[in-house]
């Protein structure tokens, strides 16, 4: 089995990353060697999902300059060019902020800037590969042999720096030789399911199959899923599960057909500040995505279009939270943080 | 205000159809002087939707003998081509059947062939329009003022030969001068409801939003939406629902959010001999509708789809059935036929 990597060095210390906007038909790697180049990757959606953008950004502050040691303000330059790439992404500023600060230490320190640097953003890289690797072991535990599993969206191994998040479990299963196949909902508007997740399945052997958005309430209802297992923006402090725009409609329809809904999430996704789902800022995104595809019309020039890119699944049709530190009820996912 | 009209007469009694296949794009129409034409137009989806195909195959056996009567081997032959172009589809069937006995009729008495099939398929036609205007006038009433109507799939004008069914009461509204509008659900794989909907919908003025089939859900979830109503295609004796994929995910986050779901549909769609949903077959469509949009590739090559056309949902998600007969409990709905 061959898990998709979206991330590597590159021998001489650039940044080899997957461009995932030319999946699923094109597998192309591009060696990244300046700031610059891994700011327009993300910025441009090659590398995507929150923790992979926080791994690449802090791997691209490496580049900050090129064959010998940065001084800190090159160091603080890279990580502003860095930052104003997806103003809204967390894990990016918080990224960014660890190698700041990693590079302000090293300096008072008179250590070896470039190479803190590299131990640093390899660091986060590791951390995020280990986080991965413990919620695909807890979840796989949950889910069990002989499981046809539905999936949304990504929250694969292309949108992290291992095994992914609601994927960890379905590799982790794969791995020990257990029967795992998954149902992926397409997820429109930009179709991460279909694009991304079947691809990456695929690539590692996992069978897949590809459904529409609007087929999973009736393929839950047909009593052959195990369980759902989705991925998580955030989770409020009463267990409320914001992710990517559909999930609710998923948890419906596996509450209605008795099936377990689980979400797979970093503990770091959980958010004590925010007491419900009733709190969290939905994102509003451009008509386009809705209205076109590439360049073809989907829908009448004009028209009005609503396109929320997450949507808030209460914690009452959350089975359970499966998180780097474990198995937890919904209700206490705020508990021990 | 404009309503579109899918379907028409030309001035030297050819048969003028507008292209939906170009739609959202482009309006184009098309007269169409022989048999083998309209029979290309039905089986290449420039015409769909059940009745408007009906009407479509009647108003084409008129184009049997071009410019003098047909020979009943020549309306035979004519209604066999036309029939062959949609081999599931019951309405065309009956519409064809009934032509082929009115010209069987006609020969028997001795009237015009031409004119005795041209009045056949024109009242096939009008009798569509009625049957369209009374579900308008009954679902207007159910509906009333000031509301925003969630709706999936195309059961609107261009599915008929008259005011549509699930559309129906929205353009009686609409007429009689109260607010109504329209979110439209774009209802993939195959895009009716941004292609088709929404296109309808803006050409009369009514105010229609696209959104993706995945945020129908949350949308319910907001409060204000102030009912579902959608079309089917077959209803069984016990109220169970088939209609296009997802309308059985949109019934479940109806009755979440405790909003009124309504279905519209000629009493014909009604089967006695169905007992329940379950004795519904459903058709399972290719994987490249899934797959791919227009040439381009939205999944990985070869990946597993599952590309069901229709879902049931079932009668106690039903608010109501509203046809050409009245408005109806789904348990009652096979009473009174």
């Amino acid at each position: 089995m061959t898990i998709p990597q979206p991330i590597d060095w590159t021998a001489n210390g650039g940044v080899r990353i997957l461009d995932q906007t030319l999946l699923p038909g094109e597998e192309r790697y591009l060696d990244l060697d300046t700031v610059d180049a891994v700011a327009e990757a993300i910025r441009t959606l090659r590398v995507r999902g929150a923790p992979l953008i926080g791994i690449a950004a802090a791997m691209g502050v490496t580049l900050a300059a090129r064959g010998r040691a940065p001084s800190l303000d090159e160091v603080c330059a890279a990580s502003k060019t860095l930052g104003a790439t997806r103003p809204t992404a967390v894990n990016l500023h918080w990224a960014l902020d660890r190698m700041e600060r990693r590079a302000g230490r090293a300096a008072t320190a008179g250590e070896n800037l470039a190479q803190a640097l590299r131990d640093e953003a390899t660091a986060i890289w590791e951390e995020d590969r280990a986080m991965c690797a413990r919620i695909g072991a807890a979840g796989a535990e949950l889910v069990g042999d002989d499981a046809l599993v539905l999936t949304h969206c990504n929250a694969g191994a292309l949108a992290t720096g291992g095994i992914g998040t609601a994927l960890a479990p379905i590799y982790t299963l794969h791995q020990a030789g257990k029967r795992v196949a998954v149902l992926a909902d397409e997820t429109r508007p930009l179709l991460q399911g279909s694009r991304l997740t079947a691809w990456e399945l695929s690539r590692a052997g996992v069978p897949v199959t590809v459904i529409t958005d609007n087929m999973a309430a009736s393929r839950l209802r047909r009593g052959d899923v195990k369980c759902v297992l989705v991925g998580a923006d955030r989770i409020a402090a009463n267990g409320d599960v914001a992710n990517k725009i559909g999930t609710y409609g998923v948890a419906l329809a596996a509450r209605a057909a008795g099936v377990p809904f689980y979400v797979a999430a970093p503990s770091s996704t959980i958010d004590p500040a925010t007491p419900t789902g009733a709190a969290i800022p939905i994102e509003e995104r451009s008509a386009g995505e809705v209205s076109g595809w590439r360049g073809h019309q989907a829908a009448p020039s004009g028209v009005a279009v609503w396109n929320p890119a997450f949507d808030v699944t209460p914690a009452e049709l959350v089975t359970a939270i499966i998180t780097d530190r474990g198995v937890v009820a919904p209700a206490d996912v705020a508990r021990g943080l």
